[in-house]
């Protein structure tokens, strides 16, 4: 059921997804802190994701392969195996356009991201905690019901939904000298670069990811899809790898990969909650954290970081 | 050195007022949440004051008060007491015009305010924590230097900096039925109302504070200014009384108040940390827990809920 890739993929296409999706989810603000700006010298814009239906970013790429859909198969309803954002984000997105959404989640999903799925109206299946078990379940589901499975980042629909946030910050911010995102199955970085290719001059895209699970940066190196062994990072939505279909865009479109520490996660989440007085997520703190990991590389330049979610445990930070 | 109070105020001073700070305080955004309307069956608009330079809406009413002295008076400065919000605001104020602020703390106040007034280049004089050493020492300021005080609420230049916020929150949100804002020293409440009067038909302008401290809601039904026996709340902005320059503008144009229990602030306050991914402060909790305690009066409605601020421990939040 999955929509094979041109290849190239067309950049052109990230914006006719913001077209078909911009009445469906927030245009979310951009931010910015002086005191940020001050501590890189540079000029630098935050757009908010975190502040996004459902949290994230991801009820963009949701909202786009549903509606992708024939109004045929859009009605048998969509599936995915996610424990994650993307689970909160289809069963929204299939209860904003009135179809059902099937969660396949494994049986040591955390409580609180339960709940949300079930909120948002989406059908949990529980399964044994292997990747096996959680294909296994949704390939049941969709023999059963006709639902598309939609995969949380290697999905080209996805993608080019993950990729109208970029496309809101460039058309709101002139001349971006570049965008930095978080990196983990790469949806959100390779949705970002084909929105830089496709409405900037010269825009260049950096991935960040965690030095414990620095797969991206790897792969960027050796030209293949590379693994993690261990997935030892507090930045939880990074901990996956990159795709057969997101690989090849960001190999085509994103220039470098910042790595980070853990400690260096922990301050910038910490620093983002103090100072600018909103709630980001690990795996954002990621992109901001590389920012300031590299201060020289970006002094000067107009830089945009993509904000990608705020779901965590508000009563116990991960900065704590 | 305190300006006197036509009586009664021009509502047109707000939006004065607004033309002259408009570029010097962020324009922030205004938040929604499905999840919110759908629990009080309404439309609320969230004026995010949190995400103002400074994480309060108090660098408006600075501002607009050093705009308002004489280019002779701006030189020689300005001075404050203050143990909060409004003693960074006007260091930060001060700093973006040029101009030095004395900042009178007294000597128990936190060491992350004693920090942030630093950071923004405000002159700090200790003194003792009552509230006859605060003013001596201001008075001395005064005399030594020749700078202007500023109160941080009962002043008719900082109220009407203050009104800007709902100034633009009504350009954005047209016809709303109601705005809803804290309740301490009454500027913010005062010029909001303000706001309303000048820019909107018929909007009800309505106050939150907590049980603990409610003089303004005794001050409402006894119409003279009340004090608080004590301030056992967790809303530390709002543990102040209204002044002789706030409460007159409050009984013409405020509705009504509406009071909540501490548990109420706690829980409005995590429900927004966890839902709407924004760090705000107990005393803008007191304005959202309004409208969650008395969801009928507001059904149906549109509804503006002032968020005054965003300066709290975010590693130890109070609704723990």
């Amino acid at each position: 059921m999955k929509v094979s890739t041109p290849n190239p993929v067309n950049p052109e296409l990230v914006f006719k997804a913001w077209e078909k999706i911009k009445g469906h989810v927030h245009h979310t603000p951009v931010l910015t802190s002086s005191l940020f700006n001050q501590r890189i010298g540079a000029r630098v814009f935050f757009k908010a994701e975190n502040l996004q239906r459902t949290g994230s970013y991801k009820i963009r790429g949701a909202t786009h392969a549903i509606l992708s859909l024939s109004e045929k198969d859009r009605k048998k309803g969509v599936v995915t195996h996610s424990s994650g954002n993307f689970a909160q984000a289809l069963s929204r997105a299939a209860g904003n356009l009135s179809i059902p959404a099937y969660i396949v989640m494994p049986t040591n999903a955390p409580k609180i991201k339960r709940e949300a799925v079930k909120l948002y109206g989406g059908k949990i299946t529980d399964c044994e905690p292997t990747l096996e078990a959680r294909e296994a379940a949704a390939n049941k589901i969709r023999e059963q019901t006709g639902a598309t499975f939609v995969h949380p980042s290697n999905d080209l629909q996805v993608i080019l939904g993950q990729g109208t946030a970029a496309v809101e910050l460039i058309h709101k911010v002139l001349d971006l000298n570049c965008l930095v995102a978080p990196v983990g199955g790469g949806g959100l970085l390779a949705g970002t670069a084909l929105a830089a290719k496709f409405l900037s001059n010269n825009c260049e895209v950096i991935g960040a990811e965690p030095f414990e699970v620095d797969d991206a940066y790897r792969s960027l190196q050796s030209g293949r899809i590379e693994t993690n062994k261990t997935t030892n990072t507090i930045a939880d939505g990074l901990r996956t790898q990159l795709g057969d279909i997101s690989f090849p865009i960001i190999k085509k479109h994103v220039s470098r990969i910042i790595r980070v520490e853990e400690q260096e996660i922990k301050d910038a989440m910490r620093w983002v909650w103090e100072r600018m007085k909103i709630i980001i997520e690990p795996s954002s703190a990621v992109a901001v954290a590389a920012v300031l990991r590299e201060p020289h590389y970006f002094e000067g330049k107009k830089v945009g970081i993509l904000i990608s979610g705020g779901n965590t445990d508000v009563g116990q930070p991960s900065f704590l």
